[in-house]
């Protein structure tokens, strides 16, 4: 993306926080204006520079902007799309970074003033808000794009690839929203669920309660830490394949329940075969900005 | 413990050679011998000076020994235990490192050469054997040790406290068996069988597969890395609460699938909840021997 270009960023917490502070250090001529409805953390980006400006939504000037990406939590986010994108000038580009891509897009389809690209980077932390931001959340994650749909821009695309790339995006994967969210389910969204329901039986362990907490480990910790992120059950929630996938994940439950108790065996040769599968899986290093449970990098 | 005592550790993988090193460490003047089936982690912990004579089980000098611990997977464990009791000094002291303690207990007082002290250190990493072994991983962990049974034997529990504090445990917790593993059913067996449901479900994703781990980042990671820890399938099938609360957490995602569908409204002020209650719960530091994944610490 060029330098000369503008930019608004709707909604200054952790992803789009952590987009303003990338783009400032890799594009230092870019002008980003910071939109979000709490004064705080737009005065915390100014503070930072992570931004030229900040203001509030409806003062936001984008109708001057070449490209806006919407970082709101989900359910704001799909409200609030056809109303930005009226508000943009035509023939921009408006791109998203919501975990669930076909109600979105879906949504951004159904206008024509714009370009609209959805796109979700696959990186995050159990912190919120700006003061957990960090120019290096996007170093060398996955960010997958959606096809531009609304308003036939050309090279809405790659100005949307060029913003990720700038902002530290090692891969870009363009998928359809549709297979996306079929992905996604299996990759975040049911493991999400699946640590909350973990969660949420810890909780009612009833009168061994206190003892599990006490009892509980790096294991527990580890499986549960995305339960502490209050921001994936709303793009769960806009996943359509969501329900059928959790019932399905309850059958297995169930499945080794009854294997526990009438087939030791078998349970144990299957989770022995799955515990090879897992780490024989490539997976993303922990860098201190992705994932470590602690103090975040930047909390003041 | 007395430094001129003379232990055996039965079984030298992660655990039973990280006690080794540690005690090594922090009791110079210990006489520790080493027993595995396998002659090479028998070498390696000799290589390491982790134990001072390495044998098989059938060769080692049990009925010299003040103290002996089982540290074998869990099914191994169980059927070894009167065995290993019957071959000892009658007065010594038995205890072992398995995550399920009621069965293991009640195997424990059926005989009665030797006191019995069930032990749980509450530590462990993804990585198996001798080569992930590291003297740092009991610093600072909490073990759950369960009342002295078989043979009466004064001062056996404390022998055992003093085991697990030479080794590096900061806070030894006295609890029932059968409390031990119900609170241990949410604190870590529900987690893993969670997590491994939930490597189970990707794998099975069918055409969505290849792509969901492409799309897998932190999150998948953390929460299925219990998953890829191959030795507690054996403790959560020795633990009889393991199939209710297996259903119980499948009776969970079942509601919220329906949740999902009907009322997102209450699920998203669930989910909300349940992350608040996440992140206000004590949990270990993240340290390199207990839980990172990537290179473990010692492998060769």
């Amino acid at each position: 993306m060029a330098e000369a270009e503008r930019i608004a960023i709707v909604g200054l917490g952790l992803i789009g926080g952590s987009l303003a502070l990338a783009l400032r250090r890799a594009l230092p001529g870019l002008r980003i204006i910071g939109v979000d409805d709490d004064p705080r953390p737009r005065e915390q980006a100014l503070e930072e520079r992570a931004v030229d400006a900040a203001t509030a939504p409806e003062d936001a000037p984008l109708d001057v902007c070449d490209l806006v990406v919407l970082a709101t939590p989900a359910q704001a986010l799909l409200t609030m799309l056809p109303k930005v994108a009226a508000r943009m000038r035509p023939g921009a580009v408006l791109t998203d970074v919501c975990g669930a891509k076909e109600l979105i897009c879906a949504a951004g389809a159904a206008q024509d003033r714009v370009a609209f690209v959805g796109g979700h980077p696959m990186a995050g932390t159990e912190y919120r808000g700006f003061v957990a931001a960090t120019p290096a959340l996007f170093d060398g994650c996955t960010v997958a794009l959606c096809p531009s749909v609304g308003a036939p821009v050309e090279g809405a695309a790659a100005k949307v690839r060029a913003l990720w790339t700038s902002a530290g995006a090692e891969k870009i994967l363009d998928v359809d929203a549709a297979v996306h969210d079929r992905a996604v389910t299996f990759a975040s969204h049911l493991p999400y669920l699946g640590a909350a329901a973990v969660v949420d039986a810890l909780l009612a362990a009833g009168d061994v309660a206190p003892l599990a907490r006490e009892l509980a480990a790096g294991g527990f910790r580890d499986t549960t830490r995305l339960a502490g992120d209050g921001t994936l059950g709303g793009a769960a929630a806009l996943n359509r394949f969501m329900p059928q996938a959790a019932r399905a994940l309850a059958e297995r439950l169930r499945l080794f329940a009854a294997q526990l108790e009438n087939d030791p065996f078998v349970i144990l040769q299957r989770l022995s075969e799955l515990s090879e599968e897992r780490r024989q899986m490539r997976m993303p290093a922990v860098t201190p900005t992705s994932s470590v449970p602690g103090v975040p990098i930047r909390r003041r």
